[in-house]
Parts: structure tokens; C-alpha cells; sequence
């Protein structure tokens, strides 16, 4: 018989029915009901057994972790808890689970240790609902630029350049490491090497995108992107997935209302198709606040905070202007940030991000126009303003307890600013000449952004370890399944 | 004013209304008429400009290439090839194009050319037929996955572990070349590289796919994969995209229909949403095939080909009903094969599966339950047949023109039977223990495959080397962009 999602099941209606469900059993209680799992939902089907008609040793085989199919008729519940359950006919165990051996279970396990056993922990209630979160986000996010008629493009992984003209990268190498091959004075032949030169995996796809940006109108990649950084923090990995949109025709403040209108698109759509995983996750965050002194809680539960990211819209200032607001701000003035802000060209620390977000807006905020020396060569650059300040039209968006979760800017699109700015931050023009090949032929104003994949199922989730959002977190010494 | 997008001008009947359009000029006739394409379209628009009116230098500049922003009344068209134009009221050049210098000209250019400047040549009508194509099917996918249920997974993509127990692969690292840790017995100290261990660029997300299967039912990879495999072929890359989807509770029989259900949905949505694109590159192909002798011509074009994959059943056999078929086949009785069939066991060349696909069977083919000697070692184990030969549960899909484009398998979920075969196979048992536990932990009958990307793209759109559907292919010796 063929078997029935246990998702659909729960909706049903129609009782009396003979139904198959398959899935795992997460727990079986008074000899009598087995709560059953298939991962299609984050709620399980209880089905009931007769135990008196069953074998004994069959009962005793319905350990968690274990896989079952049942089939019997679909009953109205009249247990809590539930709306229908099935009356099981027949029972069969599909694969044991030796509950002495099993990880996982009945009960609470840290995040710390299932992030040991991450193959394991799809099966639990809280990695159920954030990688079926992360899954919607990732489809909301196709479907967003789909309508609008950008093109997905995949840019490469295995590049020669460095798109940021800095960032530790990862080499990607089949040379023998036992055996070098040097040139004759005696540095490493690359030559020799797969791709005939050095190459590393890439740190962003936004040079290529901006090559079919400059022919398709609007592109978008959406791809993982690496960081060789040393950095063993909650937010970063040394493998993530970037979502980074490159359109032609964009000033900054367009590049801005696109970037804004697809973090509230893709929350929207996770509200409207998450109901049960985000109520789960909003009770899970819950009971970890409360392990928090009152005064480091949040004001306003997981879903809330989601609504009130699409009911306001993002304050969008300049980086003087945030400054401005930093220098006078109380934590500036009684010396309570850690990096103190007293001159403009300062780069904003976490501290200062998540003063002016939530402490005095109170929501997403848009940073404008920085100084062009804390940001990259290909920024569009700002007339000198009337103290001689250099600035770019660069945008960081800022999110409550993430910190920047877009960056993005106009692009110069003036060959010789562009040329200038590269050789004044040592990078090599020659070797970009493909890069400048759309500021010589053609050239147009263009902006593009981007957003951190792992960072927005962060927010949207209310995790607060980045590694918790990814199936496999790739971390400095890190590197399992 | 607002610029609109050609493609929705093409569409309009609205004349008479002042209309904005920004893009590149592709040619510029009768110091008169000027195509302009956005990207949006693979159609242009034409703007009529009255020369007794415009400044001869600026008419100068319409060259090939040049960005320019044109502003005018919507009218509909008196010349042939077009409904609508536009009567130009202001123009603007927004980037000059430098018609001496700039590589691509109105006319014919060779794609082994094109491929040379793979960073311009997204400006083709060519280009942006085959990358619309591929933009449309990569959503298809997208869409049908999510339809179904199907969680959008994400596996590692530097890995410290080989799907396949076999494959070349690409070392990921931060050792300096120049200044190799080592152990003392000489070999190099990888726990001093970025993960504490030798790492990969992943072959195949099938095994993390089936730790996530085992979760939540049905899940989907669709990421980048890496092969570091001498071969220059029209047909191998050493970087492409696969999606691998991966379910629990399917046998081999629900793993082929997905797998075909899949293709065809694909396709059909190419057809209904990439009219224009196909119709051009069917152009191409029949003008390709003018220079072949007749006998090589493909009896069917582009859009009757995509229209016979639908409406036909893929023929299945096993692969002993193939080697019967092959050995008696004419070109084997002729010895036309450069691998002749002889005995069971022999592995399939692209020769015999082009015989089975184009002339015996004439559609796609999904040959399964091959040798096991000749397949990976997770594959389900047949019971041996009466002449004592094993099998695999495993099935591959051959079309048209591409040899496989799919490739699965039922895997094998009794814990006892892999790790035997793994033993047999020289797979380090101990170092899968992760992958193990599925089996030990509620193991259930599952199955997936691996679908090409690029190979469902070339089918798509006729076009005959895979370097010509990916933005920057990464081949031997090649990584440019």
C-alpha cells in the first residue's frame, strides 16, 4: 500500500480510511502509542497499537530512532494533543535502533552536542524546523528574482581572481605535495598545476556577475563562497552561500529598495509557509532567553520581530550621519563601547551596528556613503564633500542581533576612476583587464549587493550559532562528514 | 523617467505613450535605425532617430556596443521584422564603445572564439538564448522539488570524504607551498592545515544527502561539484553543477519515475517559458547541421526533439536485455564498434549507448541492475541470478545525442551486506562511520540520483560543447575570468 505523507495526514479528514505511514519512531509510550516521525512535518502522527494482540517482542523493538511502517485506519483523536491518529492493523519494523547505542534521545540535548553528531541531528524537532526554514528562505529567494525577471547565474567556484583585492583564500591544487614542481628559482611552477596557474575557491561572485550583469540587465548568483579567515566566532564560516543580484541601470538608492524589498518578500514568505516550524523555533528561543538576565532579553518574541522587520520600513542614513549619532550617543560618552568613536573615517564596530539598530532605531537600518579608504576598489566614488572627505556609495544593511546581513554599492563605472582607485590600493590592472572590459566597452551606471545566505536563516530562525544553520559547518580545524 | 524593460515593450499596444529604454546598441543602420537590446529580451528594439535633427557627432558614437538611454513616443512599426519601435526624442550615450577595439561585431563569430572572450560573450544572441534556457531550467528544478515537498539541502562542498571511493579530486588548502609542515617520518602534517586534516573539493553531496533523507523524507542537492579528471572532452568539466535528490522509502522503480517525472516537467517548463530562446537556438542548430554530411543530421529539431521526450515513455531494460541487444546489434556482428560486446560484464561505451538511445530504441533509455563489479559500493545488492552474476539496484539514463545524464541507484540499506562490500571495495569502513549510522540507526530502503546540470542543458538547447553552457567553464589548463 503506498504510503501517505504524515504532513498530509494531519490535515485529513476523511475518517475511516486505511492508511500506510513510514517514518521513525520518537517515542512509544504505555506499550500502546508510538508518536511517529517522517520528517515531512515538524509533527508526529500517533498511532495506537492493541498491545494485547501484538507480539511482545515486536513491542519491544519500538525503541526511538527506530523505522516503522504502519498501516490501519485513520481515526478521529481523542487524546490531546492531536486531531486524528491511525488504529494500527499491521505494524512492521523497517530498520532497528539499539536505543543503548542510539545519540539521540527522548529528551533535551544541547546544541553543542548535536553539532557533534550533525548527521544526526536532521532527526530532532529544532534541525527539522530550521533547515525546512533555511529550504523556504532558499525558495523564496529563486521565486523573488524569478518574478522580477532576473537571471540565476552561477558564477565560478575555482577562480584566478580575488574579487574583494584582499581576503584569505583557499588554494585548490592537484599538485603532488611530496612533490613540488619549482621553477628555476625555485619558486612553485603553477604551470604544472591542473589549471596551468594558481587558483583559488572564490570569495564572491560579484566581479562575474557584474560581466553578465553588463549584457542580461539584472542577474543574481546564489552559490557558496569561502573565507580562509582564522575566525572562530558565532557568525562566521569558512563556507557559506552568498546571494549576490548585479543590475545594470541600478543607482544606489534603486540597488537599496531591490534590497530591501527581498529581505521583506523572503520573510513574508517564510511566515506564510513556516507557521509550525517558526512557532516551534519561537518557543525554543523562549526557553533559551530565559536563561538570559532580564535586561539582555528581547523585547519582542521570533515572530514579532519578523513582523515588525516588514511593517517598517529600513532607516536608510549616511555614515556621517550615523557617526554623528555615535559620537553623542550615552555608551560613546560614558566610554562604554570598547572601540570609541571620535573621528569620522572610523570603521564601525559590531558594538556601534548594534547601537544604532537596536538601541536608537530600533530596527533595520541602512549605512550610506562610507569613506572610500575602509571599502573595496570598485565602489562608485563620491564627489569630495565640502570638508574634502572621499566617500562611496557604498549600503550595508543592518539587522537587529545579526549585524550586517547585506552589503552592497554602486559601482564606479568611469574607466579611468576605476583605474586610478585600483592602482592607489595595489590592484593589478592588467590582470583585471577582462573586469575592465565593461567600463571600456559600453559602460553604465550599475549596482549590485550582497547577502549572506547563513546570516538571514540566522534571523529568521532566532539562532544564534551561524553553525547551527548550516547542515555541515565548515569552522578553523573543522571539517566533519 | 523609468526606464521599461524591452521585453515588456515588445509586448505593448498601448502606442502613443513616452516611454524610456536603456541598453546597448547591437546595430545601427541608415544613420537611422538603431537596435537596442537590454538583455531582457533576445529580441531588440528598434528606435528611429531623425538624423536632420541629431548632432552628427553624436550619430558617430551609435556604434556597436555603446550603452545608450532613448526616450520617445511608442509607435507601432511600418518596416518589417518588428511591431512596435520607438520615435526617438532624446538620446543619450551612457558608455561609448570603441568600435575599432570592441571584439564583438555584427556578424557570425565562431564559438571557439566567443569561448576566448566568455566575458563578453553573454552579449550574443547566442549566449543569451542558452543562459536564459539555463536560468529557466535551474528555477524548473527549483520548483519542481519544492511542489513535491522536497527540502532544498545544501552539502559540504570541501569535504574530507570521497563519495565514489574513487574520483580525482582537488586539494583545498592553506599550506604554503613554500613551507610544507611536516610529520617526522617526512610526510606532510596536515592537522597543521585550515581544517586539521587533508581536505577535498566534493565529488558527489550524495552521502550528506542521504544522512538528510533519512530526516526528513525527501531531500535535494543542487550545488557545484569538482572532478579533477585530465579530460578534454565536449562532454567533461572539471567544475559543474549536479542536483542529487535523495528519498527515503523509495525503491528503484519510484527512484525512475522521479527521475523521469523530473526531466520532462523541465523540459515542458523550457517550452512554455523559453519560446523565443528555443526558437533561436533551433535556428542555430539546423544551420550547425547544414555543414555536417546528411547522414549525420538529427532527424528531428530542437523543439520536435524536447516535444518527443515528453510524449514518449523512456524505455526500460536491464542491462543484461542490453549486452543481448548489443551483441546482436549490426554495428557488433560488423565490428563497427571500437568496443566490441563480447561478454556480460563489459562496461558500456558511449558508442553502445548512443546505439541503444538513437538507433535501436530511439528515445531515452533507463538501463538498470548493471554488474556490480562495474558500479560504486553503495548501491542496493541484487541476489545473484541463476548464473550466479550479481547485480545492482542501479539504473542510468541515457538520451539522445548527451549518452547519461542521469545516474542512480536504490542504495543498499542492510548495515552487514555494505560494509562487506565496502571491505571488498578497499572503502575505509571505519572513517564512514557517520555514513554507517544511517544503517545502524532505523535504517529504511532509499534511493536517489544524480542529474547533470549541464548535460540537461546542452539537451535543452542543442548546443554540442558543455563549455558553451556554463558562464566560465574550469577545464585542464583553463580557469580564465
Amino acid at each position: 500500500m503506498k504510503r501517505t505523507k504524515i504532513k498530509d495526514l494531519l490535515n485529513a479528514t476523511d475518517f475511516g480510511q486505511q492508511v500506510t505511514v513510514k517514518g521513525w519512531v520518537r517515542t512509544f509510550r504505555n506499550n500502546q502509542f508510538i508518536a511517529i516521525n517522517d520528517g515531512s512535518s515538524i509533527n508526529n502522527i500517533q498511532a495506537v497499537v492493541d498491545f494485547t494482540s501484538t507480539d511482545e517482542s515486536l513491542l519491544k523493538r519500538l525503541t526511538t530512532g527506530a523505522a516503522v511502517s504502519v498501516t490501519g485506519e485513520l481515526v478521529e483523536s481523542l487524546g490531546k494533543g492531536q486531531r486524528v491518529e491511525i488504529k494500527v492493523g499491521q505494524l512492521e519494523i523497517l530498520g532497528d535502533c539499539d536505543a543503548e547505542k542510539y545519540p539521540l534521545q527522548p529528551k533535551k540535548h544541547s546544541l553543542e552536542f548535536l553539532r557533534e553528531i550533525a548527521h544526526l541531528r536532521f532527526r530532532t524537532n529544532t534541525f527539522n524546523a530550521v533547515f525546512k526554514v533555511r529550504n523556504a528562505l532558499a525558495f523564496a529567494i529563486h521565486k523573488f528574482f524569478n518574478e522580477q525577471g532576473f537571471v540565476y547565474m552561477h558564477s565560478p567556484i575555482i577562480t584566478g581572481s580575488d574579487a574583494e583585492g584582499a581576503g584569505e583564500m583557499f588554494r585548490v591544487t592537484t599538485i603532488d605535495l611530496d612533490n613540488i614542481p619549482r621553477n628555476e628559482d625555485g619558486s612553485v611552477n603553477y604551470k604544472e598545476d591542473f589549471f596551468g596557474k594558481s587558483t583559488n575557491l572564490t570569495v564572491s561572485g560579484q566581479l562575474e556577475g557584474e560581466l553578465a550583469a553588463l549584457a542580461f540587465g539584472e542577474i543574481y548568483t546564489f552559490g557558496p563562497t569561502f573565507r580562509a579567515e582564522n575566525s572562530n566566532t558565532t557568525r562566521h564560516l569558512a563556507e557559506f552561500w552568498m546571494i549576490e543580484p548585479e543590475m545594470a541601470f541600478y543607482d544606489l538608492n534603486d540597488n537599496m529598495d531591490l534590497a530591501e524589498s527581498l529581505l521583506k518578500y523572503v520573510i513574508r514568505y517564510a511566515l506564510d509557509n513556516c507557521g509550525d516550524e517558526l512557532e516551534f523555533l519561537k518557543g525554543r528561543l523562549q526557553e533559551e532567553e530565559k536563561l538570559k538576565p532580564q535586561n539582555e532579553r528581547s523585547d519582542l518574541d521570533l515572530i514579532s520581530k519578523l513582523n515588525f522587520c516588514l511593517e517598517n520600513s529600513f532607516e536608510r542614513i549616511t555614515y556621517t550621519e550615523a557617526i554623528n549619532i555615535l559620537k553623542s550617543s550615552k555608551p560613546n560618552q560614558k566610554k562604554q563601547f570598547k572601540y570609541l568613536i571620535e573621528d569620522w573615517g572610523a570603521d564601525l564596530q559590531s558594538e556601534h551596528e548594534r547601537y544604532l539598530v537596536e538601541k536608537h532605531f530600533k530596527k533595520p537600518v541602512i549605512l550610506t556613503d562610507y569613506p572610500a579608504d575602509i571599502k573595496a576598489f570598485y565602489m562608485k566614488q563620491n564627489d569630495a564633500d565640502d570638508q574634502g572627505r572621499n566617500t562611496v556609495r557604498a549600503m550595508d544593511i543592518l539587522f537587529p542581533g545579526i549585524g550586517e546581513i547585506v552589503g552592497g554599492s554602486q559601482r564606479e563605472e568611469v574607466l579611468e576612476k576605476l583605474e586610478r582607485r585600483m592602482t592607489e590600493m595595489h590592484i593589478p590592472v592588467e590582470e583585471m583587464s577582462w573586469f575592465l572590459d565593461t567600463r571600456r566597452f559600453g559602460s553604465v551606471p550599475h549596482s549590485g549587493f550582497g547577502l549572506g545566505f547563513e546570516r538571514l536563516v540566522l534571523f529568521v530562525t532566532g539562532m544564534t550559532n551561524i553553525r547551527d544553520v548550516i547542515p555541515f559547518p565548515r569552522t578553523p580545524k573543522n571539517a566533519e562528514f
